[in-house]
């Protein structure tokens, strides 16, 4: 089997940054930065005017440098992108991205430019990222070519997550987004890849398909460079992790956006949907979605089927759960006949047994955890929505979360929780999150994931294959 | 025109608390504390046991009392809620709110209990609201009979917002959401009606649009009590003002959810869906789609159009926003063509000044203001989704939430916002929450507003109607 070009791009050893600068405010220092502080292979700064960068030589030009050279990042500007390449090429480097934007999104002339850098890299064996992209991060080599420093962009902790964006601001506003999220296993490796001039989306899914650190797949596209090609390759990776996209640019409205942007083409969206669906990509739609499957998949079990248990303390927001469960064609699970029973023995007369089970706004904490570890036994139920609503007076939330704690270590079944209010709401939020346990805002979106992670499972039970463990248990 | 029977709870000068408690931890304390501390009328506390709350006499019963008393809340146990019912109808007084639970909800023995206490309110001429319930919550007048200490649920700021909930627990959680938004307009009256065994959702409905101090209706409903009454008034009241409405209860999921809760009725949601379309209620499905369109009703201008730009430094957002736009059919405006050339003059040649606007990742803050300035002067578009990506090094966020400040002023234009991101995105929601711009955490969600309000605004001009200026500007 060939190695994947990716290999060579998060696994070297050491890395020239053309571009490299002196100001603070422009990337090529932010990136310098990055690397120096963090990188676990060697750092080569280069720019035609040489002198230091936080106390580190810079080159003019690869020549001067004695040692292997394995990868490179280009941020000059576009037109000066092509010399980088030939300094590149003389010193035997193989895989560059190009963090320079300025070709083939800016219309003719752009498209010449990178013709040239394509007809370069041909010539010597050069496999290329971008341009016009972020590039690369993993976090867990401090391989890290985010332009933006730490206080505009927060980088997520370490975890399976790896994503892969066409679109750089799409990418890194998900990064912060996800490095705002409380401790917690989260990123592996980002790639935002831009043009895609050679390196594209079906050979990046495959990358973090054989990647044993990635456990979870997050794709963010607007178009398709080599569709036929990244279906395929999605066919055999979603049998052994979880792939959930976004293709965006889905109406003529989007098709004109993208057209000054990334330039690819809308295919149609019906066509987009019945492919994802038989090889088994979970499809999201907007923002939420993508970030609510990504929660889902990385914090909580597949479900065994789609019965679904409601757990709460309100009784609205167990009829709009119960509503989604309808809507999206999962079933309202009946409790086993000596689970019921037991329970109706156990919680006061007024507590509806029932699905949902209504805590009522007399719950207390206890009851709560009561109720959780009844559906978790019940083997009638295979999936849990777990909502609380922290305003009745008598639930003490502190004791709840702390009963929780014990379930981050042992649960065995599909678990969604909802907490609906103000700052004990965010409390709750905080804590699950420490947990592993995934968190969404609303009773809808709590079930929409149970939706999403029922659909993988389905595809996987039909496909013949074993449902994998992906969440990981917090120390 | 007869009095509506709710102007009598609302501005009642005198209110008798039965089951008012010493127990710090029991909803009558609660109840007696809001109003002993806020009331701008006279508190009368009501409970057998006698004693004091606070230095405030406790009366046996109100035969003990020698003012009138115009209202009454009960908060003692079902069982004897009809003998409070007589000792209300004795004294004359004719509003009395039944917060305790324990009626029609619980099956058999409650339903006799309800019929009780109709029978006495029939014979004495007295109004219900409840049982079931949590009641009324008015801040302007201090009177809160939320039974949940501000700790646990926060109260919002006061505004132009009425809310109708048949759900104790959702109305109480959508409070404790809003109480937690920043500085800004929000509440006017809260009503939670429960069982309705009196008072129902067209009743409330009919004073909220009579009520010149609310300016936007929210209501929270899982059946109809009259069904036919509330859609002959939301026909008449959406004219005036808008009704934003959840019917939950939605699927056959939903409707055993109901049975065990209050007790409502599925009809067939389709046609729930042709009678708010034809009475002028704006639907919302979840959560999340009622408070978005809260904010946005609350917080914007009605749009002459659908004709909507995107201003964004972000590609991917822009894309998004543009699908949501394309999904929603409403459609992506041409700039003007003197508005168009003035800005490629403008702005730098790699800014895509198209549809949407893409300020790219070189955007400043200046070119955000003055992006919003030309659109906002531009006739072909009727509304602005206002996207930042806060993570380009060049953007000043704490500059561009300066440079908005003056528009909060003078806007003339539907705007919805968005910010995407970490800590900085936090911030600029806090700085447009006060501005009182609608703020939206992902661009589908700020288009998703933009369509409700064109929906609406396109409704009132089919009737005839001028778009009423709903937004407040902010001191």
């Amino acid at each position: 089997m060939t190695e994947n070009p990716l290999h060579k791009f998060f696994q070297a050893k050491s890395m020239a940054i053309f571009g490299a600068s002196v100001s603070k405010d422009k990337p090529g220092f932010v990136i310098a930065e990055n690397f120096i502080n963090n990188f676990n292979g060697k750092t080569i700064l280069v720019n035609p005017k040489g002198g230091e960068i936080l106390g580190h030589p810079v080159f003019k030009s690869l020549e001067e440098v004695e040692d292997t050279v394995e990868a490179a990042i280009i941020i000059v500007p576009a037109k000066y992108v092509p010399a980088a390449m030939e300094d590149c090429a003389k010193k035997g480097v193989k895989s560059v991205t190009i963090i320079s934007g300025g070709f083939k999104e800016i219309g003719e002339e752009g498209i010449k430019l990178q013709q040239r850098i394509d007809t370069i890299a041909k010539e010597h064996d050069i496999r290329i990222i971008g341009p016009n992209c972020i590039g690369l991060f993993y976090p867990k080599r401090g391989l890290d070519m985010v332009f933006l420093p730490e206080e505009k962009l927060k980088r997520p902790t370490e975890g399976g997550i790896s994503i892969l964006s066409q679109s750089g601001a799409f990418g890194s506003a998900f990064l912060d987004v996800m490095g705002s999220l409380g401790k917690g296993n989260y990123l592996s490796k980002f790639i935002s890849f831009g043009n895609a001039s050679d390196i594209n989306e079906a050979d990046i899914l495959e990358y973090f398909g054989e990647d044993p650190e990635t456990k979870v797949i997050l794709i963010y596209l607007e178009g398709f460079k080599n569709g036929r090609k990244f279906i395929e390759t999605a066919r055999k990776v979603s049998l052994k992790k979880p792939i959930i996209a976004i293709k965006a640019n889905r109406t003529e409205a989007g098709a004109q956006a993208v057209a000054s942007h990334t330039a690819s083409l809308a295919a149609n969206d019906d066509v987009t949907d019945a492919l994802f669906k038989e090889a088994g990509i979970i499809r999201a739609y907007t923002w939420d979605d993508l970030f609510d499957c990504m929660k889902a998949f990385n914090s909580t079990l597949l479900p065994n089927g789609n019965q679904v248990i409601v757990i709460t303390d309100g009784g609205g927001a167990g009829v709009m759960a119960s509503d989604a469960i309808g809507m999206l064609g999962l079933e309202l699970a009946d409790l086993s006949p000596e689970i019921e029973k037991k329970m109706k023995e156990d919680l006061p007369p007024y507590f509806s047994v029932a699905n949902p089970i209504d805590l009522t706004g007399s719950a207390t904490a206890k009851e709560y955890l009561y109720a959780l570890e009844q559906t978790i036994n019940d083997p009638a139920v295979d999936a849990i929505t777990y909502i609380i609503i922290p305003t009745p007076p008598a639930i003490n939330v502190k004791e709840l979360m702390d009963g929780l704690k014990p379930y981050a270590k042992t649960i065995n079944k599909t678990v969604t929780f909802c907490a609906i209010g103000g700052e004990e709401a965010a409390y709750i939020r905080e804590e699950l999150e420490q947990m592993n346990f995934p968190f969404f805002p609303t009773p809808a979106r709590a079930v929409y994931a149970i939706d999403k992670l029922a659909e993988y499972a389905d595809y996987l039970r039909t496909h013949g294959q074993k449902l994998p463990v992906i969440r990981e248990i917090p120390k």
